[in-house]
């Protein structure tokens, strides 16, 4: 039996994800802002550090995404291939090295949930929209000076952000918040009360490769969080300060991490 | 109470379908194929006849949309601004001229259907989906020779359409079969058993204006048609011959169109 | 061509709607209350009065549905009959007679849009959720004191209403409200400049027939509004006091209405 | 930081999945039918064995829940708490003991993709429908002979299966194939390609407890699978012969399992 996510079968082509590297080709629209690094600091578990500069930075990142795997089986059945996120990074250290943190994200799809279990990217279902660039027509902005975007997230029918962007020049890059390794915890826990809490436990570091980058573009940036009873946004990272926002379209291939850290229980 | 599709309330701003004039932004994949006329010549109401030339010839589109009206407020809450359609063009001819025909349509989102019932286009909620071109990175095609795009399209969780395109070189046009004005009838039958059939009856035509077209590339196409228990498009519009498939990127703006013929029920 | 309503085929299977007898089974959970008698003469055209007694009373109900046509095939394949629908319920007066009138209505699939075009529901889609009552397990209510209930209506990713009930005793009935024959408008604007505003302007009236109904329930209830950019329950029809909530499943028949007045253009 | 499955938050209230014990409600629909024993042993890890007794027996099941943790505020928000799945069951054996095992699932929410995730259930999603019994109306059968229900399964806008049932009589149970202990594999692979396979691998057994379950119905029964280029159930377990058909209603708790063996990686 092969696959590299259950379902496991003969021919493999039934597994949630298939086998690495994905190929990701998209648009990320982000907010960057400050919050209190005491909410940063209450997401981290302890034995992670705030970063030692601009501890209370916040990256929420909304990305409009094609992937597929090796052969491009994926992008002719559009469905098996697009989806939208909305995620909030943070930064931290740990040993001494600033990394970078997903601490909230919310997919389309189940495979994209699929590799968020495997790369520790706490993933949900949301509903995302994201508003496009186009070429043609008054219905959508050129990439250009004054260009207005919009973006929404909702899951289980509550609204949990909007956002909006005016862009203003090309800029050096789209932000700081999200720029370095990411820095993830794999937690699995027990299903044997007998056994201790988590059967996986590791703590993992991973980066895209292949980078293929659009011009980042700086924009005016408004970020507005909602709570539900399932999800809690604006209670846990609510906007203090907006730093500044961005859109840039991204190529990029993911082919796996390293290991930090294993404290799986052991039998 | 104003608005221009009901609900009507005093603000408006609820109707399912705000004033026109309403602009769109979007990418249209389209496979224009062969059936026996008899097929055509079997979807058109008694009052039409078959287009003189090539009456046989079919347009099966898929279409990516951006929509607003005036403002553009739709775009700043995509999920209000975005959805897709896939439909299949037919010609005909009234009065000695050649029309554009939609027969069928599948639309994602409600403001979609909405403007078919005022425009006499036969919607019907789908899920549909596009590959679309991108400029960055190794899951999506650019807009060159080679690249491939899939669409699809399901009713009520059967498959309907699977469609490919390889593209080829720059061409002309996007295809000659919905190259005309259209010509559609809007139908709503009479809710009183004591009263003649349809309510409203009238033949209509309409075009876009303002139209704002990118290249359009000539592609190799495949399209496979299959049938449910709800929708026929296989048994209807079987494919004889593939003409040609088209990728074009466009802009346009619907204003209105124009009355042919009334023959709504007087009381 | 054959069909109820478009799209119009040789077999008539692809419309959108079958034919009439439609046939429903389904629960209403009901929120019965108050707003100024001013908003409800707001939403009501110059020629409908407010009813005279308790002219501010407002339904608004959740109803969880299976419908089909004769025969029943709807029921085995379920997607094309299982749908929900919430929705806002007034009364109002026309030439001495009190009828009810739904003035805002949300349903998540394209046939109940269909029919509400047909009878004058000013439908659009939403997101809609109901607790339903089991027979067995810790997952839900019994039908019995004490059992409780929630649903939600979103649209557009936008949380529109919220609600709760505490069931409390069998009752009479399931409210007054939503009790009269319904009186509607059914209007299509005209399509062209050059001719008068509506080419499809008609009051009716119709109401189900073969009624099949369970034991109301009374309930404690609360009801949340809220809004949206693009719509305003919470604005247009704010709730003043509750009067009271109710359950209650239900099975009914429609089959079609009488004309009240038509003041559509003619040509 | 709490919560049961990530995101971990101070309140844990973000959690995809809440704390153990979790409720259920539901209405089950089964079809029991035999395929080549080759087909079940294809789909065995090595150290399984084929059920010693109709080791071809293999069990497709649609089940549409309700759900909730403790508490039930799931209930009260039923966007939360409302899911359907349907899924492949078969037998094996494992050190002499005999058990359930499901080898297929879709589901239609995040929370019950998590639980997978958590029991071994190789969960993706998918669009589920099944006809529901009422208690009135025409659009519902009751719960009695000659009831006729129906269901369907439906991933990445493909149908994969079909299925009709007609009861015929209340029956001792709903079958013997998904009547065991689960045995399950808990699998994630390493993210890091310099460590072994599997950084999580379990064999783990689980089951309901405090079932509540109705009585059963056996029914005639039909059902179809079809394949996609992502899922394949009419490949793997083809139907040869059905067995039978069941309808019951259960309610069920579950509260975690037993680990059997551990093979994940050791640092």
């Amino acid at each position: 039996m092969t696959g590299f996510l259950p379902p496991f079968t003969p021919s493999g082509k039934t597994a949630l994800v298939p086998e690495m590297p994905w190929y990701y080709s998209g648009t990320l629209l982000t907010v960057e802002y400050r919050t209190d690094p005491a909410n940063v600091r209450a997401l981290l578990p302890p034995e992670l550090d705030l970063a030692p500069e601009d501890p209370g930075a916040v990256a929420f990142i909304w990305a409009d995404w094609q992937s597929c795997s090796t052969g491009g089986a994926e992008l002719l059945d559009p469905a098996r291939s697009q989806y939208l996120e909305a995620f909030a990074v943070v930064r931290c250290a740990y040993e001494g090295v600033t990394y970078s943190r997903c601490v909230l994200i919310w997919v389309t799809t189940d495979f994209a949930i699929g590799r968020g279990i495997y790369q520790g990217y706490p993933k949900k279902l949301g509903s995302i929209h994201m508003t496009r660039a186009m070429n043609h027509g008054k219905a959508a902005p050129r990439v250009e000076a004054g260009a207005q975007f919009g973006a929404s997230l909702a899951a289980y029918d509550h609204r949990l952000a909007t956002a909006r962007w005016t862009l203003e020049a090309p800029a050096e890059s789209n932000g700081f918040v999200n720029g370095h390794a990411m820095l993830h915890h794999r937690v699995v826990p027990s299903l044997d009360p007998a056994q201790e809490q988590n059967s996986l436990w590791q703590l993992v570091t991973m980066g895209g490769v292949e980078a293929d980058l659009g011009t980042p573009w700086r924009a005016k940036a408004e970020l507005n969080l909602f709570d539900s009873p399932w999800d809690e946004p604006a209670a846990l990272l609510p906007v203090d300060e907006i730093i500044a926002g961005y859109y840039r379209e991204v190529g990029v291939t993911f082919n796996g991490g390293r290991l930090i850290a294993d404290k799986s229980n052991k039998v």
